[in-house]
């Protein structure tokens, strides 16, 4: 007995607190850093998804150069600049050294990053596998720009600057460039660095990427010269707020009583909403907020998910809109067809979300495999872990011979065809800080479906629309072969012409084309259902 | 350009550090609480795993009782008791209420927890669904038992201590109790508490499990009296040190100089070694560590990774034993032949790992479906993510139809079968801190695959033995019956006695089985090659 007692002591002193830094060197595989070739493309990406999202804070068309060059055997220089706002001087070395450590964590605003990992997630792998420091670079365009190389004490999750120098600014030059080497292993297809910039590219046509690779030089334009719309932070919704989230504000707020709390602290909350929740959970509206007790917030927080509310703004969001989804891929992809749907946000749990499609169709692309799948989180592309993925599963759950599609059962959709979906919001579940893969919240897949038979319903007017003018085509010409046949038996038993009744077929059969060109025009304007009947009506026809 | 300036500096001043338990409360789903089953589940699973890692560490045979009682609409009260050695005091607050504290995270020893953020991730959970601080009951098996009420303060990441009083302990009673309410819902099917308990059972027979449900009473007795290998801590391998850490070592060992740094900071290294990588690195090996720079670290990385070197002690591990498995499967699944395999451990980067492999066949198991695949980490079941694990890709890889089974490409094999996969190893790369699935290391997947093969060629003589008796049987029956047939014509040419060659038929046929099953008892003997030899004989011989 005096032995487990002993043991107790011994296990207890053991006990200690682990940063934050040490959990992921020792588990880098979540932040992407499981094999070389994926630590390549985890690392420029976290760079640039750091650099557009700061042009865009500060609205400057973002102008990005990546640069990859081989250092040694399995070494790698990589370096991202961009055109941002800068970073100031004091500020630098947690930016970039200290594990969740951000600007965008708290805010309910759609933005790439919003953990506070990734870029130093990046220099943990680089100091972790080159044992060097970084080089950064950074400027907000007044007197001076400041180098310094950093280290990341990782036993303590602290920024550790080696060196750091200023130099003069006569251009006011603004922006950051950071420059890092890692081990890693680089491929040109697939799951690439070039693959990443091209779906970039294409979700960000208002950025201009140049890219300097060990092989080549690639130089994506710029398609679009304005902006999207600069997404608002919104407050919390009280429908989406948690017992203890609301625990926790009711005693950190700065609100005086309990209704400007409501009003001040969530959206879609004005004071007859205020008063009615405070009414239902039997609370004095001019209490102090921190004077509630457990049961008091627990009534409140029941009564604030009944109370009828409009749901959140969705300015929150920035969407890419139809006619950029469709441009994007025009630009990249050899289709001869493309539809692009863009549908109004949703909200889960208080949270705003908006799901985007687009495809493109037919062309050069191979009608033999299955189609490709093109996934983005608030505008960046992923690359791994597609099987595990709440839009991977959409795509396969969407039954796509319904929309002209060739589909075995739980498959992905086989024929000349490129998806691609876009899922953009204030809050994105990845299944992993590695940021690949959409966790699997029903809410989510349902909207992505629902995004998707939008987008199958378009692609389906194309697809039947080609094949009924192919098939009519073809019995047109077999028809046109047998009138001089036809109109010579016809002519001896009427003893008409024959020449008149061969012109007489051949008008028929002009104008019996254009009818059914007119017929398929109107069915554009039908609705799923009736579509759906069309299609009924014509297999009873033709069985 | 004044805006963007202005805009770099607001920008700037909200950076700031997210605290882990923030950054877990946002993102719960990667501890595994997306929904409300799985949330009862790992919450379970969470207090479970520690109770059991807590006894064993003691030497003590675990004892634990799980308790799970509805409290009010989606509502459920956990209770985990155990019999372990406690936590002392003044550390029981830290140990539950902190995220990323622990014991297990630096050491190289198989353990069920490793991340410290487990158990204290249920209460992160708890007080967010339920709004209450949890129950914690610890006596070391001294004077008195502790009693604390305890919610973290998610914004510092620090236990937050509600109330806390001691009573007597005259029957010097140890171990831990913890009590939490949740949101949840309750299942009893597939991906469960009551699967998880019962595969916890098979896994860990050493363990008596008490489970109060909501419905009934479950117990799960004690299979085996002994408990396993006491798994002992080892130092790192020279071969799976990474740069950066080796930097790290150097600055903060304890060691005057290279070589006694090098003996006793690593396994496997003596003095001559020590010296050897000292001579391939070009360092003196009288200097000081602390006076390595940059170049000198990464050539002595280098020599490290060149000098041969024995692989590290595998003591570190904890094997069930092909013996213990069996015995697991044979208690729980109904089946009629049991296999299993237990390999020598492999070394993935310097961390020593091995694989067991258990398949049960036939009896009651259904023949028409994807047989049931059992994943284990360190003695837990994995219930969730089955298709994002690497034992799940290795299972698919193997050509299950050499083994006598049904097998479409690229799937789970089919068959009246369940297969155990226990991957053991003092370090588990799982695809997420929710420790549902193990990521995939070629290594890894490599060894899963071998011992699958190793498992599937006991299998086969199994199955091939019985097909074999079956088709003989066949034959006979066919034979027999013929016999009085054959006699007569043959009596009629012959002109000896019907009777006679009656009998003397039946006695052949009796040899010529006896033959045959000799020979299907050598063939156990052979290895894979002649197995595969043989049957190509065979199929010639067929055809």
């Amino acid at each position: 007995m005096s032995n487990d007692i002993l043991t107790a002591e011994i296990l207890s002193k053991n006990l200690k607190a682990i940063s934050v830094a040490e959990f992921f060197e020792k588990n880098r595989h979540l932040l992407g850093y499981e094999n070389t070739t994926k630590a390549m493309l985890t690392v420029v990406k976290e760079l640039v998804d750091n650099s557009i999202d700061a042009c865009e804070e500060a609205a400057i068309l973002p102008n990005i150069r990546v640069y990859v060059k081989q250092s040694g055997e399995n070494k790698f220089i990589i370096k991202v600049e961009d055109n941002g706002p800068g970073i100031v001087e004091d500020k630098l070395p947690f930016a970039f050294g200290k594990l969740l450590y951000g600007s965008k964590f708290h805010r309910l605003r759609q933005s790439r990053g919003t953990q506070g990992i990734g870029v130093s997630g990046a220099i943990l792998y680089s100091q972790l596998t080159s044992g060097k420091p970084i080089k950064i670079t950074s400027s907000i365009g007044k007197k001076y720009i400041s180098n310094i190389e950093l280290m990341i004490d990782v036993t303590r999750n602290e920024p550790h600057v080696i060196s750091s120098k200023r130099e003069k600014n006569p251009e006011k030059w603004h922006g950051v460039k950071v420059e890092m080497e890692i081990e890693g292993r680089y491929i040109e297809k697939g799951q690439s660095i070039p693959e990443y910039l091209k779906e970039t590219a294409i979700m960000n046509p208002y950025t201009k990427i140049t890219y300097f690779g060990p092989n080549d030089k690639v130089t994506f334009p710029r398609a679009v010269h304005k902006l999207p719309r600069r997404p608002k932070e919104i407050k919390p919704h009280p429908y989406g707020v948690e017992l203890g989230i609301l625990r926790r504000m009711v005693e950190t707020t700065k609100a005086k009583n309990i209704v400007s709390f409501l009003k001040a602290d969530f959206s879609r909350v004005g004071k007859t909403s205020a008063l009615q929740m405070c009414k239902l959970a039997k609370i004095n509206p001019k209490r102090k907020p921190r004077s509630l007790d457990y049961n008091d917030v627990t009534r409140l927080h029941k009564a604030m998910q009944t109370v009828k509310l409009v749901s959140p703004p969705t300015n929150c969001l920035s969407q890419l809109g139809e006619e950029t989804i469709t441009k994007g891929l025009e630009k990249e992809i050899k289709g001869e067809n493309f539809v692009a749907i863009t549908r109004s946000p949703s909200v889960y749990k208080g949270r705003p979300f908006a799901v985007e499609v687009g495809i493109a169709y037919g062309g050069e692309l191979n009608p033999n495999k299955t189609g490709d799948l093109l996934r983005f989180a608030n505008k960046v592309p992923l690359l791994y872990h597609q099987g595990d993925c709440a839009i991977t599963e959409a795509v396969k759950e969407v039954d796509w011979r319904r929309y002209g599609l060739q589909q075995s059962s739980g498959s992905l959709p086989t024929g000349p065809l490129v998806i691609l979906v876009h899922f953009a919001s204030v809050w994105v579940p990845f299944t992993s800080e590695g940021k690949q893969a959409i966790a699997s919240y029903p809410d989510i897949t349902k909207e992505v479906k629902l995004a998707l038979q939008d987008a199958g319903r378009k692609l389906k007017k194309y697809i039947t629309g080609k094949r009924r003018i192919h098939e009519i085509q073809m019995r047109r010409n077999l028809f046109e072969r047998y009138i001089p046949e036809a109109a010579e038996a016809i002519s001896k038993i009427s003893d008409v012409h024959k020449v008149k009744i061969e012109h007489g077929l051949e008008k028929m059969l002009k104008k019996g084309l254009k009818e059914v060109d007119g017929e398929a025009e109107e069915e554009v304007e039908l609705n799923e259902e009736e579509t759906q009947k069309t299609e009924e009506i014509r297999s009873e026809e033709e069985s």
